[in-house]
């Protein structure tokens, strides 16, 4: 299995795309290729003492920032490490692309460059949320600002899919966010996705109101992609405003700074549930190849984990697990 | 200044909803009207030994539940307390009306009983939001689904006003929570409600980030009320959350049972912060009377503080100051 990874997106690019890369090709087996500048990554690369033969360099001399205009970037920087490695998914060099480069550029070149599958409207960005229980797929989170009531409806199917297949629940609990529990609750887009997700082949938990989310009652939780994106920076943002507060607390006189260092451990097990450098990248779901968001200040555990994401949706065929349930659901739609 | 109090709303009425309006009216000096069961508000009042004449009670025999449909409960239960004591503020024998009870009930009342201002589309449910900073006025938290760019900016235009005259707060700013900074971020609704909120007599901070909101960078918050009611309530369930996490953590074994000890004080205070009861409660703003919704589960230092929030909001005259401000806001609108 070959899998591109855009060796200079990231903050901490190259460093964390070529060390997570060394990495991850001895655990996982797998042949890394690294598309950016040849003598920076060779430069990185001999660093790290990697002298093996399961990494190339695709040289690519460009480099799109998060402050390009995504369209105007894919279209005119034919030679950026991002638009490189996806043309390698596009014409079958690689298996899949991971980038912790801009998201806006992945998002529009995972649509221009590698388009969406037959039958869906709209391809969903689907990061791992951290629940009380576990994790949970939220999806979309960003990529569709204003969808229909049938976007929500492939979203849910393709999250069902990835959620069995590459992070292996069984028959996952698909939750649609709304602002009560009944199904006549909610705004004219989660009433009527209600209705389609009921008829759905999923296992459709009905309405989740914002207030359970942290609780993880779900597996799959389905959303526009403004309200997926809302949901979860005000998470990051609370999480980190509560720890920073607590910290002020703690950090008040010697004797709460004495309770500060005994629990200390146990805060930090706590805070590192909620680090998204365990669980890869999100997957943009419902384009014809494997990409994955790398986050943006992904380290080189991060990349790591997000070559052994992408292993897994590759091996696991998510894309024509995609294909075919799009399919039946399009045959459900003209019996209706 | 006549306040009427629905006596039998929420969770710990009539204890809450008695005690908090005796401890009000020592302390604020206003009359409170209770309305609801004659027997048992004054049960409650003996209870408490109180003899003075600044509360009176408007016998009601009905109660109107949460598992009662909004509309049928305030058109068919007219002899409930709610609809007793919104018809009070709609004939002008109080000035103000709070409630703990049923949310989508007291929404319904408020445009059926006590009606629009002239020139208001749309009513907004506006709580007080805790950030690390201070407070923030949200609004709309849920009384409306759909929203066009022109309700958002009356609800900039409201939630300043009733920021200025009743949390007191100069010059408020005033945000609109989206998923971007930049201008050109957004969904339909919220790209167009930028340019409304931009030409508008408001102080517009520009777009705020839903990983900003805990920080507390503005005073009002301005959204559709699916949103907003997302804002709210996820951040209700991750407080809650984080909360018991740490507590596990906290009990784990005798050590770390030591160490929360130690933090115990400091952390309560902090959680304290986020106590709904300092606040009173959230206003529907929009309607041509004070009409505050307590939270459901309000204590009396609850409801004392939704009384001292009546107050303010009667004192300053926050109508009158909405209708000459949306009069404005026609004008301008004719101009374009």
């Amino acid at each position: 299995m070959k899998i591109a990874v855009d060796a200079m997106g990231g903050d901490n690019a190259p460093f964390a795309t070529v060390k997570g890369s060394i990495e991850a090709v001895k655990e996982y087996g797998v042949e890394i290729i690294l598309v950016g500048k040849k003598d920076v990554i060779e430069k990185e690369l001999i660093k790290h003492n990697y002298t093996g033969s399961k990494i190339r360099i695709v040289n690519a001399d460009e480099i799109i920032t998060n402050e390009d205009k995504p369209v105007k970037a894919i279209k005119n920087k034919q030679n950026s490490s991002m638009v490189a490695a996806m043309n390698m998914v596009k014409n079958q060099e690689a298996d899949a692309v991971i980038s912790a480069g801009s998201t806006g550029a992945l998002l529009t070149g995972g649509l221009l460059i590698i388009k969406r599958i037959k039958g869906i409207d709209r391809a969903a960005l689907a990061p791992v949320y951290p629940t009380k229980r576990g994790i949970a797929l939220l999806l979309d989170a960003g990529a569709n600002t204003d969808c229909r009531p049938k976007y929500l409806q492939q979203f849910a199917v393709m999250g069902s899919i990835y959620c069995q297949k590459v992070l292996q629940i069984e028959n996952p609990k698909v939750g649609l966010i709304n602002i009560g529990e009944e199904q006549e609750k909610g705004n004219e887009l989660t009433k009527e996705a209600y209705e389609l997700l009921s008829n759905s082949h999923i296992n459709f938990y009905g309405n989740l109101e914002a207030r359970d989310i942290p609780a993880g009652n779900v597996d799959v939780m389905v959303a526009d992609g403004f309200t997926g994106n809302i949901v979860l920076k005000l998470t990051e943002g609370l999480a980190s405003t509560i720890f920073s507060m607590l910290k002020e607390e703690f950090m008040k006189n010697f004797i709460t700074k004495l309770g500060a260092l005994i629990i200390k451990p146990g805060l930090k097990k706590f805070k590192n549930r909620l680090d998204y450098s365990e669980y890869g990248g999100a997957p943009l779901l419902g384009v014809k190849g494997a990409v994955i968001k790398a986050h943006g200040s992904s380290n080189d555990n991060a990349i790591k984990n997000a070559v052994r994401q992408a292993k897994i949706f590759v091996e696991n065929n998510v894309i024509e697990r995609i294909e075919e349930d799009i399919e039946k659901l399009g045959g459900n739609h003209d019996t209706k």
